[in-house]
Order: C-alpha cells, then sequence, then structure tokens
C-alpha cells in the first residue's frame, strides 16, 4: 500500500493478516530503501514491524497509551502514524526526530533517547489513569537491553508491588546495542529456548496435585511446591516473583501469537509481562545476521551489497584513539581496567578487549554501577578507564560525586560524545558534562587541542594518582595531525598559548580551538591582534596565565561548545572576580540555555551563533570597545 | 568486658559463643548509654550485633573487606576496631564520623552514606583481587531497603553474571529507613517466613527424582522442573535465578547458625547470597517496638523510658510546613500527587498520605524512578510533588535533565534538606543542587526566606503550569514568623528588596537572610549602608531588579549557602558579564571547593567562613574600596 497515504493507525482495524504481511512487507522495503540515502536505526526497526501493527491494531492511540523505551525503534510507529512523507528529512536539521517527539504527533506520547525510562513513566501514566477513572491501556515497550539499567529495575519492584493494569511488552531480540551483558540476559536466555509454556499453566496444575506429600519436612512445603512450579514451569518466575502475569515467550514476527497474547494481555488484571523474541535487521540480510551491533545505527548504505556509503557511524576516530592509547599503556601497566557501560564498539575498545579480556568489564546498560565498579577498583590501586559518554554519564551524576571525587579516589573518566553529537539530537548532546562536573571537589577536568595532545593526557590521566580525572573528546575524527612516537605528560592545570596577540585573548580547548585561530587569521588581515590560548585544563584552571593575562588589562573572551550556564566561562569570571579583577572586559561564547535538537554539528553550531564568523564579530567588537576606552 | 581497650577485632577469633553472647550484650548497653547522650543510628545499629562480631570472627578484617551499604549500621564495627573511645564525639564536629570513613581506621576500606553502593564498589574489589592473584573475600552487608536501589540491582545482575567470589550479606530487617516498598520486598517477605530451606537441598532432590514424567508436554520439561525445583524449594529463586548461591534465611542473632553459615559460605565457589534476618533495634525495647522509623536515628534520649530528650531529628518543621501546605492545597486540586523515594517520615508526608491514600506513592529508595513517575504523571495533566532531599536528588539528575526539564513537564520538586545538614557529614549536605540544577534548560528554581514566604511559593509551584518548578528548603525548623492565611502566588523570577541600602547590595536568599539582615543592622551603626535583595529565584533572576542595581554601581555581595563553583553568585556575574556591565565590583559568598564533613550547622558555617561576623568584614572591606574609588 502506499505508506505515505497513511494518517493514522485506524485503517489496520480492518486488515486481514494476510494484509497485514504485504503491508509488512511495503514497511521493510520502506524503511531499507529510505535509510539507505539518510541513515538512521535500521536494525531495531526492522525487528518491531509486526510488533509495532500489532500494537496499533489491538490499542488505540493515543488514548492507549505506547511508550518506546530509548525510542530508536519508533520508525514503524512513525509510519503507522502519518509520517511516512517526513523520512527523507530523519535525523536531519528540522527533520523528523530519530526517537519519539510529542511536537511532530500525539502518538508519541513519551519522549526518549536515553534507555530504560518508559516503564517509570508508564507508572505515573497509569497512576494519573486510575486516579482520573479512566479507562485505557498502558503499554511500555522495552528492549531485554534496557531492562538491565537501574531505574527500569527499581520500576518493575514498584509497578509488580502495585498490581495497577499495565502491559509491559519486552522485547527480546537478544542484543541491545552490543550483546547483552549479565545475569537477567541469562534468564531471559532460558526463557527465550524454553518455547511456548503459557497454555500449559493448567495441564501443569493437574500434574502438580499428583505430587506425592512425602515425609513431615517436604509435607509442609507441599503447597509452596504448588505455588511455585506453576510460575516456574511457564518460564517466567523471575516476573511473576515480582507480581507480574507472564505470558511468552512468544514470536514477535507471528501476529497470531501477538493478537492471541495481546487480547489476554488486555483481560488480564494487573501488570503484565508480554515476553516477545524479536530478530533485529529481520528481513534485510546484512542487518539480520549483525553480530556485534554494526547495522544497530548506521549511515547510508548500498541496498544490495550492504556497503557502507559513507560511514559516519563507523570508526570514530577519537574513541579508537583514546582506547587504542589506554591499551597502550595497558601493556606496561597492569592496574589498568576498562569498563564500559554496554558501549564495547561505541568507545572502541575491540582491541583492548581482545588484548586484556581479563581486565575489560562490559557491565550492560548501567551506567551508575560503572561508575561505583570503577570507584571500588580504585581503592584496590587500580586504574579504572571508565569509557563513558558525555550524555549517559548523566546518569551517575551522583556516583560521580559521592562514591568517586567524595573518597577522591583514582578514576580516569574517558568522556566521550562531549559537545555537540548530531543526529541523535537533544537526548544525546553532550553538553552539560562541563557544568555538572566542574562543581565536584577533587576532580580534574580536560580536553585536548587534537588527537596528539589527547594520547598525551591519556598518558596523564593513567598517570596522575592524586584523585579522579577526566577527559572530554568529542564525537568524530581528530585533525588528522602528526602524532609524538613517546608518550608525555602534561602538568596539571597548565595551559599553553598558541597564539600571541595584543588586542584580546580568547580562552578555549578542544573543538574551537581550530574556529578560534581561524577566526584571529582573518582578524590580523584587518589589523587585529588576537592571542590564542589553549585552555586545556578546564579545572583546576592555570591560574599563574590566568592573573598574568589579567594584568595585560585586554578583552577577553571565553569560547566553548558547551552549556554557557556555570560552564568554563563562568569559571574564568568567578576567578576574577575572587582575586578582584572587577574592571575586566570578559565576554563568553557558548551554548545558551535551551535544548539543542538534531541537526548537523554544523548547522546547529550556526543555529546557535558559534561560527568562526561568529567569533569573528565578537573580538570585531571587543577590540572596538578596546579603542575606544584607550 | 572493657570496649575501650580493644585495638582490633583478633580477640574475636578465640572467644567461645558464650564469651560472645556476653560481648554483644556489653556493646549493646555501651551503644543505648552512649547514643542515649549523642544520639545516632540506635536502631540499626542494635540489629547487627551479633552480625558484626560474626563477621569479624570469621573474616580477616582488612584482609577481607567488609563494605557496609548506607553505613549508618557500621557503629559495632567501630567499636571492634577500636574506636569505642571516640563515642562521645560522635557525628560531632571533629568527631567520630556517623559513617564509614577511610582515615579513621584501616577496616572502613568503603565510604558510604548514600544507598545502594555496596554491591558495584564490592565488584570492583573482587575484580581487582582476581587480577592480582590475591586471595580474600569481599564481604558487601546490604539492608533488604537498599536493595531495592536500582544500582544495587544493576550490580546484582552483573555480578551474578560474572560469577566472581563475593559473599553478599543480605541484611533484612524488614525496614530500612522508612516501612520497605515494593516486589522485591514481597519476595523476600516470602523467603523469610519460610524459614530454614537450604540444608533440604539434598532430601528435595530425591522427592524430585520420583515426580513422574506424565504425557509428552509434560515430560520434556522434567528436567527443568528438577532445576528449577531445586531452587525454588529453598526459597533463594530470585537470587539463584541470577546466577547467585542462596543460603538463608537465618537468625541474624544466632551465632551459631551465623557461623555455621559463613563457613559454608567461604566455601562456596562464585557469589554467595546469605539472607540473614535481624530486628532493628534488638535489646532496647523503645527501638524494638517501632513501627514507622523513629528509632532509625535519633537525638539524645532517656534511657529508661525511651523519651526523646531534645528531639534533634524529630519535627523538621520545615519539611512539615511543605507537606501540609501541599496537602491543604490538595483538597482543592485533584491534579496533585505526592512521591517520596522512601522518606514518608522525613519528608513529614503521613498527613498527606492519611487524607489522600490515592494520591501518595512511596516508591522505596528509587531515586530514579520517583522523578520519572513524577514526569509520567505531568504528561497526563496531573501535578506531582516530588518530595526528595537535596542529596538524593543527585541520584536523579539525568532523570531530571532527559525526562523532565526537556519534556519541559510541570512537575513540582520539593528540595529538602538543602544546604548544610549537620551531623550526617559529608555525604548528606545539600550544597550541590544549585549547581547541578541551574545550567538546566526550562527549570525554574527557588527558596523561601521563611515558612510564610515557603507556603506561597508552594502555592505558585503548583499553579505554575509552564514547566519544571523547584523549591529547595533547609533541614530543621522555620522562623516563627506569623503565617497568612490566604495563600498567594509569588511572581516567577521576582526578587524583593528587604532593606534599602547606598553603599552595597547583598543579594540573598533562603538561610543566609536573616545571617544578611543582621550584618547591615551592625554595620549601620558604623554608618554603612547596605541594601538587602532577598534573591528568592535563584533562576530565572531578576533581571530587571538586577539591571536596575548594576545602574547603581555600588558593590554588589552574593551569599547562599551552597557551592560558589557555578553557584547562584556565578549566575550574577554571568548576567552582568552578558550585559556589558564589565565595571562592576561583584563579590561572592559561599562554600568553597571541598567536601564539608560533620559538624553543627555553625560550627561548619564557622569554618569555612560563612557567619555574620564574615559578612560584616566583607562588606566592610567592598565599602572602603567603594570609598576609595569614589
Amino acid at each position: 500500500m502506499d505508506l505515505l497515504s497513511i494518517k493514522d493507525p485506524s485503517f489496520l482495524k480492518k486488515m486481514s493478516n494476510e494484509e497485514l504481511e504485504v503491508l509488512s512487507q511495503d514497511i521493510r522495503k520502506f524503511l531499507i530503501e529510505k535509510l539507505s540515502e539518510t541513515g538512521g536505526h535500521i536494525g531495531p526497526n526492522l525487528g518491531v514491524v509486526e510488533l509495532t501493527i500489532a500494537l496499533h491494531k489491538c490499542f488505540d492511540s493515543p488514548k492507549d497509551k505506547i511508550l518506546w523505551d530509548v525510542g530508536h525503534q519508533s520508525y514503524v510507529h512513525k509510519i503507522l502514524t502519518g509520517r511516512a512523507s517526513q523520512f527523507d528529512t530523519l535525523r536531519q536539521y528540522k527533520g523528523l526526530c530519530g526517537f519519539p517527539k510529542m511536537i511532530e504527533s500525539e502518538h508519541d506520547v513519551w519522549e526518549t533517547g536515553h534507555s530504560s525510562t518508559s516503564l517509570s513513566a508508564a507508572m505515573g501514566m497509569a497512576i494519573a489513569r486510575d486516579l482520573k477513572k479512566e479507562k485505557s491501556f498502558v503499554i511500555p515497550v522495552i528492549g531485554d537491553g534496557a531492562l538491565t539499567g537501574g531505574m527500569a529495575l527499581e520500576a518493575l519492584n514498584h509497578i509488580g508491588h502495585e498490581k495497577k493494569n499495565m502491559i509491559v511488552v519486552l522485547n527480546d531480540n537478544e542484543m541491545s546495542i552490543a550483546p547483552n551483558v549479565g545475569a537477567l540476559h541469562n534468564v531471559l536466555g532460558r526463557l527465550r529456548t524454553a518455547g511456548k509454556y503459557q497454555w500449559a499453566k493448567d495441564e501443569l496444575e493437574l500434574l502438580l496435585k499428583k505430587i506425592p506429600a512425602v515425609g513431615g519436612k517436604i509435607a509442609s512445603t507441599a503447597e509452596r511446591i504448588k505455588d511455585s512450579l506453576k510460575y516456574l514451569l511457564v518460564s517466567g518466575v523471575f516476573f511473576e516473583e515480582l507480581g507480574f502475569t507472564y505470558l511468552g515467550p512468544i514470536d514477535g514476527h507471528d501476529y497470531e501469537a501477538l493478537f492471541e497474547n495481546l487480547a489476554y494481555a488486555k483481560k488480564t488484571e494487573g501488570p503484565v509481562l508480554l515476553h516477545v523474541i524479536t530478530k533485529k535487521g529481520k528481513g534485510y540480510e546484512p542487518a539480520e545476521n549483525d553480530k556485534v551491533g554494526t547495522w544497530h545505527g548506521t549511515g547510508a548504505y548500498k541496498i544490495e551489497t550492504g556497503d557502507f556509503i559513507k560511514p559516519v557511524d563507523a570508526p570514530p576516530a577519537w574513541s579508537k584513539l583514546v582506547s587504542e592509547t589506554v591499551r597502550r599503556i595497558a601493556r606496561e601497566d597492569e592496574r589498568v581496567v576498562a569498563i564500559t557501560p554496554a558501549m564495547p564498539v561505541g568507545s572502541k575498545l575491540e582491541g583492548f578487549a581482545s588484548e586484556f579480556p581479563d581486565r575489560m568489564y562490559d557491565v550492560g546498560i548501567a551506567e551508575q554501577h560503572a561508575a561505583t565498579v570503577a570507584a571500588g577498583l580504585a581503592t584496590q590501586k587500580m586504574k579504572p578507564f571508565l569509557a563513558i559518554y558525555s550524555t549517559f554519564l548523566q546518569r551517575a551524576y551522583d556516583q560521580v560525586v559521592h562514591d568517586i571525587c567524595r573518597q577522591n579516589l583514582n578514576v580516569f573518566f574517558g568522556i566521550d560524545r562531549a559537545g555537540l553529537v548530531g543526529a541523535d539530537g537533544e537526548t544525546h548532546q553532550g553538553v552539560f558534562d562541563i557544568a555538572f562536573l566542574r562543581h565536584i571537589p577533587n576532580l580534574v577536568l580536560m580536553m585536548p587541542k587534537d588527537e596528539n595532545e589527547g594520547q598525551h593526557m591519556v598518558n596523564t590521566a593513567i598517570k596522575y594518582d592524586d584523585g579522579p580525572i577526566a577527559m572530554r573528546f568529542p564525537r568524530g575524527n581528530g585533525l588528522g595531525v602528526p602524532m609524538d612516537k613517546e608518550l608525555k605528560e602534561i602538568p596539571i592545570g597548565t595551559w599553553e598559548v598558541l597564539k600571541e596577540g595584543t588586542d584580546g585573548v580568547i580562552l578555549t580547548f578542544g573543538t574551537t580551538i581550530p574556529m578560534a585561530l581561524k577566526a584571529t587569521e582573518i582578524l590580523e588581515k584587518q589589523g587585529i591582534s588576537i592571542k590564542v590560548v589553549n585552555a586545556r585544563f578546564i579545572k583546576p584552571l592555570d591560574e599563574k596565565m590566568l592573573l598574568e593575562l589579567f594584568e595585560l588589562n585586554i578583552p577577553i573572551l571565553t569560547l566553548e561548545e558547551a552549556v554557557l550556564q556555570g560552564g568554563f566561562g563562568s569559571s574564568v569570571l568567578e576567578f576574577a572576580a575572587d582575586q578582584g579583577y572587577h574592571h575586566l572586559q570578559i565576554d563568553r561564547m557558548g551554548i545558551p540555555d535551551k535544548f539543542i535538537e538534531h541537526g548537523s554539528v554544523n548547522e546547529l553550531l550556526e543555529e546557535i551563533g558559534l561560527t568562526t564568523e561568529d567569533v569573528v564579530k565578537k573580538l570585531q567588537s571587543l577590540a572596538r570597545k578596546k579603542q575606544k576606552r584607550a
């Protein structure tokens, strides 16, 4: 059928299973074609075609609330809710968002991006529904990977306790972003191989009645045997113990099984967990055969061969540089242990893992645990390297404060994807880390200007034994600078003058350094001479250099690809005020006080006024003011 | 015996069970007496006397690592490791810390305060031990309440998967701080009532062999029945499914049972969960009979009667004012729903809960889930009131950013215990919240000057429908000001001039307002006239008033009981810089960049230079500078 003509999912109600099969194939074809041009999360979406169709056929969205955990598997949902025509702009500036988005559709009832939030949100919605005495269903759809996140487990616990009506769909595709880790996954594995048990309950009850009561000790437990067996035999003991009615596992690509079980779930009182087995990448061979997560999210590709045209999400050289430098140092420093919360591929830790399998721990989607495992290692004089994306470190803020920095433990944070990340958008921008880390006592925070300085900073961080130290680095590739052979240590809290100048000074670090240098080149031709400082230590500041700069009494511009409020620029203002330099002209450029949506990094920088031209203009005006004052 | 003579726990090795019983009674007597004078966490410690003694007898601390989750149950451990003589100074300035503290003893291998961290830290220690090929035991001791925290569940999952040797002691006292909540508690409840099953395994195996294989369907599952039954019958299925060897439940006051099971645990390969049942307050009747948590942590009390002498931890009037005002408004506003992560008593929500049992949710120790349940409620046009301590809100930072503020949802945060909290010390000081909240877009953040303004702010927050709004308020009691009968709304982002003056201005809010007023009174007598502004909105700033103040060109002092880095004062510096006011003298007073230990709030304020005298001195110097400039 013509997917572009779909306005809302109501048309599904009248469709036969045969027609739905045709629709599924149409949607798969559409996704494979569209994403071959735009890129996107192809694997997860091909896996949930039938499940999404079945949910929209069995429920009445938006009255019934379907919540997509993480949300990158919401493309089929977007097609069924009238957004097929926007797929040419997927994940592009001002285009269709890669995640659920309330402003796009009333069917997007919960926005996601980070993992494991859907169950808690669903609980809030269920409480609201019952207080308002409304009749509707709340259906969070959560993957087996997301289920290892602490807040999802907190939610399961609470939902089971409260016994509110809710249908949790566990979308078990055996692989979240990387192959799953953790005991919970083993439990699911056992369930997965067990086949269809839910209909066997009655027969089992019959069997149980026949169990002999043997002797005193055992007899007293007969009742418990019965209760327990009932659950265990149908495999869902884990969830049943928590208070859920467990249904499944069922084939998530089989409409009949889906309809039968969803109908049963709708009639069931209290929380239901429907365990659905799906195959990531279903219907597109290259994605189906993916074992490590390459086809989780991709750039454009050739449909016939599955070759990536321009591997947008492929080798992010920064991640590789950092992980490979850690690996190099780990050869001589036995204290080094790497920890990742479910991002071994994204963090490019495969090489480290193959060389040091005993010294690499993928703890699953569990950022809090990851941080505190690192803390535990550090108490034993090991040197943990916590590889974590800036946006996901938000999940471990308290662990950074309470477990790591408060105890002043030698943890090395490799903060990946710091700054704007582009297509993933507002849920994933790594722009808050400076503001949420800078005020924590004991922490050293730095960012390198290029990959050569980056390797020296990694070395510095591993050699540093006075407390926690973090290096933030951007998504994407380095600058292609020559690399020193020998690793050096950079003295903590020292900045570097990159270019001399007399009319003003830019203090900046990381990705905005090339911008600053380019701007000053342009200005030089206009007779304006600007000093450029690589403020590679965000904390502690290079106070000695700052005092010297203050004494020059020339305008200062701070420039950062991070939020302005409480950011690096603020720390310069603070230091100037504390030192009694109240007359200085200090201006700040950075990310304003709003959430930044998806788009290419350059488009976003343009939107927020953080380009070379903006820097040039700002410095021109500063220099003019200085001349006026002089 | 003379507890003061204990140097380390080695003396326990030679003691008979009878001698240990005597020792237990000596320790109980000591604790009841000492804490009757100093106050402290009496209930949890009386509950773990035998358990702590048994652990130190069976293991070799500090080679073997005992980790106390939360840590307020570590007093017996402190006595056994040579710190009995310091109990007169418990939780006092420069005195014995109420939590484990590495600088106090080599036996304190992990510092705690916040809940649910011990399992992750133990995992880090176990990994380190195995990498170093050392032989030692790692023994985290965690309560049933702490087990509902997401990071503990993340850790259980990972530990079960990795199968490292570790002995997790589940100290199940049926009550954490408030009666436990959640399905996990129900599971534990079932185990708790089941008695001793662990020794019955062999007999059960025999029984299982007798289960008939009935018909095709069932026969195929016979093997599974056997495997499963073995676990289920011994009650620990939940933990066994996760990969632990489950032992228990046993009586945690029975030395014989403790020794037998600990010996068995030591010989067991892989992770063990030893389920120990203890009674909080054991051996002291008033504490034993406590049903709601009054005896969890207390001030001084009369031993004979259990009457509190000065109820230090009793009615914190601020919590009560806020919760009762929410309750009052909830009578007319059906949208209001209260949520607490395990702090119904601390947050004084008992009244609300009894009047609106359907509109009050205690979700257990689960701050992340609590925040996102609130978000879910807000999507359905409800008005959630999230009652949470400042220090525990740290656990939900990502949920505040990603789920609440990013979606601009109408959640009302009641941030309790904001500022210095005193005796609980550095793990509990509520001093980071401004710095970790201020940079989040869409959030309104405010703090009232007194309880009358407080009630109007609560009303303002509930009426506010443009996004998330937070009111922080301190631990302890209000000022005793008269209360308006009618509730008013305070215009968002408006400050209030409390006192006029011409030589300078103080911008401050909340607890530091009385200090500021007192300081300006003293200065007035010296002929220095200072304006005092109640900067009750920390975000957004009252930009109109600020611009007027800037135009006065007099010195500005910001004063806050919160960290200086990225705090309120920084936001004033930022605004001045952004508006081009580069010549202003703006100085900041607040909490310096270090963790603040335990002590009375006044002692701590003195230590960090945040007293009336310090404010007077600062303003004198500012006024002098101004005169010099004029």
